[in-house]
């Protein structure tokens, strides 16, 4: 088995390596499945999700926001003093410039990624609380509010992060294929040519085995283990319906992992000087 | 299936019935082995726990405890603003006087529990770091210290709430034991008998199929499904080895949880006049 990446120790050849970047979205595979489990215990609880809901958080925290988004800036706060957002494979949903310096002197990461502008978080944040969330919430004979909205909030702040640093780990992949064979992207990036670059960075037969795993994770990790195995109504009584979890993954976090590639790969050539241009469109495929 | 206690909504009844305890018990296990599991994706990293490793943290902070516990403190400062510590089943490591005040009203949860005074989170604290940790993350050609102190205190904080939050809920069996046949503990709480009082709450068949479900659980949760079903090494890839986890709940869980619920039935009569304790023992079974 590959190991997952560890930023703070691996070299450029082995984080931009296919099987090391597979090996890691693999791993998140069941990071999010767990996260959207955990989620599932709870009601929707629409309200966490509007501004200015909670006129509490107004009054005492000044936070004209909605509720999820006031926890996850908390936490995401606490987590910049651990270095968290300095990490090239971590995004997070509040604007840098809003949270604290990392308490530790900054890692010396190696240089992976060409600069760019990529971030999609609000994306991952508007599908996750209006499509995602209603959906895997939806059980049998559930209330749509419970109450409960510190520890749905609290489930919602994982899911979010882990859905969040799988997206953007499009770029590795991105990264990785235009160093193997930086001519092909070129052309395409010089015209702007989205589908050529989607083309370029695509297997379909790679997303049907992708799709497939995902949806046997969600079946095994999302069975209620508490139901006798020969319970007829076992199957109702499951934590989470795999096929959620593969629409999830079909309808949104596959697509907008390509926009993200997609968007990367379109600064990938921007500072270059035509001379480094030209020495790259020369280069043969490895 | 009965669902889990939501005390926002329920009837004393209800949070106090042995089946709603049970499956809220059984839910957290699964809890508890996911966490484990994402625990042990990362290094032991001793040096997390221990007080002072991180000079910045003394200046940065003024903290002269450990990486753990400045995380800890931090979310369950964050928490604290959700109400979370006033929850009837939420215990924090962090001291209360030490937290912020719930931004919502607080929630008029029904009165459950006797006054008393149990709260174990340090020994679940010492026993998780010293002996839970290092066991889970020992794994194949795995290295002591990986340096991802970030991602691996974010798991233990996840984990330590969800085991401690397991372990006091002792209470609740103690508290329903105690209502349905109160004239049965008078005497071994007045004789400060703790063996008479254990045995009273203590049921071995159950504790073995416990065992026997988390062992399940350990088992088809943290199997890598990543590998190929048919292959050889598949086993030594485990993302945890179910003895672990059976290993964590018989040493430990277990154990400090039968130590909470005979603490708390010990207390279980304070405060009550002579003759409000005469007749709890006059009381017959129901």
């Amino acid at each position: 088995m590959t190991d997952s990446i560890n930023f703070h120790n691996a070299q450029v050849e082995d984080i931009l390596s296919l099987d090391k970047i597979r090996a890691t979205l693999q791993r998140m595979e069941d990071t999010i499945v767990f996260n959207l489990i955990e989620r599932a215990q709870f009601a929707y609880n629409a309200r966490m999700y509007e501004n200015g809901a909670f006129p509490d958080l107004q009054q005492k925290e000044r936070w004209s926001g909605s509720w999820l988004a006031w926890l996850l800036k908390e936490t995401e706060c606490s987590h910049a003093k651990l270095g968290r957002w300095i990490a090239p494979d971590e995004y997070a949903f509040t604007p840098l410039q809003d949270m604290p310096e990392p308490i530790l002197k900054p890692v010396d990461y190696p240089n992976l990624l060409h600069p760019h502008h990529v971030n999609v978080s609000s994306k991952v944040l508007e599908f996750y609380t209006h499509k995602i969330v209603p959906q895997i919430t939806e059980g049998l004979n559930r209330v749509s509010d419970d109450h409960q909205y510190g520890s749905s909030a609290i489930c919602d702040v994982e899911a979010l992060s882990a859905i969040n640093r799988r997206v953007h780990f499009g770029m590795f992949v991105s990264e990785s294929k235009f160093r193997s064979d930086p001519a092909a992207f070129i052309g395409p990036i010089q015209q702007h040519d989205r589908d050529a670059l989607a083309a370029l960075i695509t297997k379909p037969a790679v997303e049907a085995i992708l799709l497939e795993r995902v949806r046997q994770k969600a079946e095994i990790y999302g069975q209620n283990l508490d139901q006798k195995m020969d319970d007829p109504n076992r199957e109702k009584f499951r934590k989470i319906q795999a096929q959620e979890v593969v629409h999830l993954y079909k309808e949104f976090i596959i697509p907008l992992t390509k926009e993200v590639e997609v968007d990367y790969l379109l600064e990938r050539l921007d500072g270059l000087a035509p001379d480094e241009i030209a020495a790259l469109a020369q280069r043969k495929p490895n």
